[in-house]
């Protein structure tokens, strides 16, 4: 399992005129999520594009537990859960405020693809490789 | 079951490096149909917060099956299929391109709150009264 | 002069916990005011960048007389006031509420660029004798 | 003089079909720079919204003049160069990528106004005393 934790500051634009965060910018709160986790690896997002690969998201479910307000603080923590096997990553996103409830989960699922042909492609060795450590199995 | 339609024209703001619209933007498009929607009805979502109740968006699930591209002419098909008992609402939206196929589905579910309390409400009775006709049972 | 009005919905994700659309969104009403302006000459944005040329927005200026709220429909007034000579396209935006009152006013700057090398070009021929007709003196 | 800056990582959903950051992003890079210059104050701009005090954006001046690309960490250096006298206040925001070049420009005029009544008002006392070891005069 693969774990990791990154803040996000809510500035006005992201509000609506309920006085909350509008809960389509969730979506992005979890893409900054997962573009943290891999950089985290020493990796990033943008350096998988350059080598030719792209990831689209083709399903997001979120459940909306509380608002997130103006100017929170949020944590966004991010985990995956299995190593990639094929063409299909899943991340799991939750999302708290400076007070440590959870407002918000997600998850997202994204495919590899070669941008070139759009066919569908695995997790480019030097990715897996990082990840691997975190999911050796103790027993 | 109430169904309506209605159509989006796609601007550069909703495009992303993929050349594509940005995943995070359908939210937008399932709120879009689900204000024009109730507008069909001879109410609008404006009113509704005019009587004091507010809609949140609690659980969104989105299937994103074909990218929408830059100037794409969409159309979002916005379906009630259950006369909300509770305070519950959900609507279906399934979105099309000029060519009829099928990009994305979405289910999003809301709550009627009363604005004042954050309390749980149902269905104001005039919106419901507006509605039920969509929903009599042929047998 | 070459004017053209095109309207526009405010939905929620627009607004701001002011209760009003958010600043930021302006720049998108001024875009989709200039697309359309380019549709009614029989011509698109989409086109152009199909012909190898991008036009990047250089200087904008926005000036916020009132604001536009939730579920307005407003009137996005562009003009071109002069026949672009070289690289650069100036379009004046006006934005008008359901009532006439002027909302906001920007002035945006385009850059006319090879994609390719990202050379500043002229208008397409095409364009240009389409715009012509607009810009013929009287006397 | 006030002077503060603060550092934004570009995430996907600012990019657009360019392959750049879409201008109408540049807005709330500005506001996010404000917002960090008052918090270095020791003063949020959700403090002043508590006070019963609005900031609304009068003006926008925009110079674009290389683009911010996926994944930079820019930087918005934020400067306050006179004092607030009355209800007008001029943020001037420069933009620069990770090597130092100067990306963008903006110049942002806000109003400070009561939110009861939409009267010009003046910046609350609290804050001007905390501003003021920045504007006095050597002679």
């Amino acid at each position: 399992m693969y774990v990791t934790e990154t803040q996000i500051r809510i500035h006005y634009a992201l509000t609506d005129q309920m006085g909350v965060v509008y809960h389509g910018h969730y979506a992005e709160f979890y893409e900054i999520g997962r573009a943290e986790a891999m950089r985290h690896l020493g990796f990033t997002y943008k350096d998988i594009e350059a080598m030719g690969i792209i990831m689209p998201v083709v399903d997001i479910h979120s459940r909306f537990l509380r608002p997130a307000k103006y100017d929170d603080l949020i944590t966004v923590k991010t985990t995956l859960s299995e190593l990639p096997a094929h063409h299909k990553v899943v991340f799991h996103s939750e999302i708290f405020n400076e007070q440590g409830a959870l407002l918000n989960t997600g998850d997202v699922t994204l495919y590899l693809m070669e941008a070139k042909n759009m066919k569908r492609c695995e997790m480019p060795a030097v990715l897996k490789e990082k990840l691997k450590k975190y999911f050796t199995s103790s027993i």
